[in-house]
């Protein structure tokens, strides 16, 4: 395993300078995304600037997506609609040269998913963010870093593998974001919302390591300003909306913990 | 272009009543609407003193309709199910002579739920809410008063255009509401809520540039106070809810802009 | 009809343990349940300290219930999927002597849905959660509790009716819930949150009464809670989920109105 890149120090920099390229641009992310986390999904992105969409309907997808800056495919409902809407929504998001993302939600809990998403990642897209459990059924090894990194460089595309810290690598470059809070882990949709973020820097840089690291840090440093004032995981949700909103650069610089 | 109609000032007297006749009559409205709107969408109504339902089950859609007091229908999700319970419900709303308002979500984006909302249209809507990039796509031509009114007469239905400032016309009479905040649209959903507020007052109330009107007052008010309070997008939403639920005469008298 | 059994007094005290349990051995859940409640389903489960899940494909659905500790079948949505996935998940908790429950949502307003009520609660659910509508849609009789009574024993299941007062039976034993706030009643899908509490303590405790009591306990005293500082019906959704999380033993205790 390689040691920590040193521009793992430039992240916080970069992740600012995408939040503003966010708002002065107000990309467009086509997401298709799970059903409980579709609403919170939509907030996130709209908090950080961004323009989504989430039509799932297979005559209309491959308009969303081409006129979209950045697609994310959240594994999370998986019903035959959206498995028709993922091909041809990749298939568009191919043709036009469009980043792409994959949330392999709970693959650890099902087979047919887990056999759906290496389909799907086999299709190239820029990145990958899921847990540990659901890396560990991906990869067939444990969820440590060289694991991933392995993987990374295997597949040709970013991981990012959330946790207790979250550990972002293309094979070569790694880094681990220290940001967020505990409570986080008890709101639904947390992790889609950091896919979401990391879709959205996608949609205005092209690096995706950068962009992985970065959509993870601006959610960690929005669950810490949340988890300041919330009362509990309700609270935290709405915060963490807020908090998105509310951040600038010299915010993300201060509170960014990247190694 | 005729000039506003004196009538405008009458306007927040006339929301006013129908908010008391929403939370004395509860009355029923059901909601064919997108996944990401449902939840909230039902807490509005909820808030306004209606009970709403969203089944878009083709066997038994009808059965909703026919004992509701409003229809919406909403565009925002497109899937195949639900296009198949629009027939039905639309048909019933029409046997049962029950006020019915189509929102035609994102039509800009996508040519197959732009003809959609076309053949919608041509079936005798009372409203039709929409924003000015949607109402471009619709009219083939600018979102200016003038062309709205000349929509309105020429399909027989109120048009509400929602934006900076909403437009509301029949095709004769006009009113325009200054009403709102820039924060509201950041959060999602909020159009739909503006619609289904709509469906609410045209529940109790048979005049649908009325119930338009006042639809879209009752947001701009609730939106106001709220953002008195909001931290950003996310306590905007809960605070709106809280709004609406909190909202009397007095407050639509003294706040409302409309002109 | 038989007097209060001298146990309801024993159910705070159950409650109590019970949330202790939850949160110590975090128990799946597994929910197909209704669009509109499956943010909020998720994120109380979750406060209690549950693992949500929520698939509905027929294909996987079978894997999820069969690693869960605990089936809710809730009607809310009624789409072909659904009720498809339904049967699937069903079979797979019969099989594996897993705890279900139904959520018979909106039956008095459906006749098909009515019927495929009936169908489920034949085939063994231990317990069903409605509203008085819903029990009089069901039993073709009243709602007051020696119909509820005779309906659980008739059908060997637990019938937790909410209302103003939560009235829970198993045919023999009964108790009687005072806690809760008028204004849950203006949230959406919190009914559906009662019943997933329910589900909830299913997956711990094989006593569906004391299930079933302390689901609606849990529940009422949260509403109570997070009514002392809500500002209407928006901000309590959010309290309650905080409630939830923050809730512990003494207060329990210290709140409960059971008889």
């Amino acid at each position: 395993m390689q040691r920590s890149d040193p521009s793992s120090g430039e992240l916080p920099r970069l992740a600012a300078g995408l939040l503003v390229q966010l708002r002065e641009r107000s990309p467009r992310v086509h997401c298709i995304t799970n059903v409980v986390a579709q609403n919170f999904t939509a907030n996130v992105l709209l908090s950080a600037g961004c323009v989504p969409s989430m039509t799932i309907s297979p005559e209309e997808v491959a308009q969303f997506v081409t006129r979209a800056d950045a697609l994310l495919i959240n594994l999370g409902t998986f019903d035959r609609e959206r498995r028709e809407a993922i091909e041809i929504a990749v298939a568009a998001a191919a043709d036009n040269r469009i980043s792409w993302m994959v949330d392999p939600v709970l693959i650890d809990r099902s087979a047919s998913r887990a056999d759906f998403a290496r389909q799907l990642i086999a299709r190239g897209p820029k990145a990958v963010r899921l847990n540990g459990a659901e890396f560990m059924t991906l990869s067939g090894r444990g969820a440590e870093a060289e694991a991933v990194a392995d993987y990374a460089r295997g597949h040709g595309c970013v991981v990012a593998r959330s946790g207790a810290a979250d550990f972002v690598s293309d094979g070569g470059r790694h880094a681990t974001i220290a940001n967020g809070h505990p409570l986080m882990a008890k709101v639904t949709a947390m992790g889609c919302a950091g896919s979401a973020l990391i879709a959205a820097c996608l949609a205005v840089e092209p690096n995706a390591y950068i962009a992985a690291a970065a959509g993870l840090l601006l959610l960690g440093i929005a669950g810490e300003l949340a988890a300041q004032n919330a009362k509990g995981p309700g609270s935290l949700a709405v915060g963490i909306v807020d908090a998105l909103h509310a951040l600038d650069g010299t915010t993300i610089m201060k509170q960014a913990r990247i190694s």
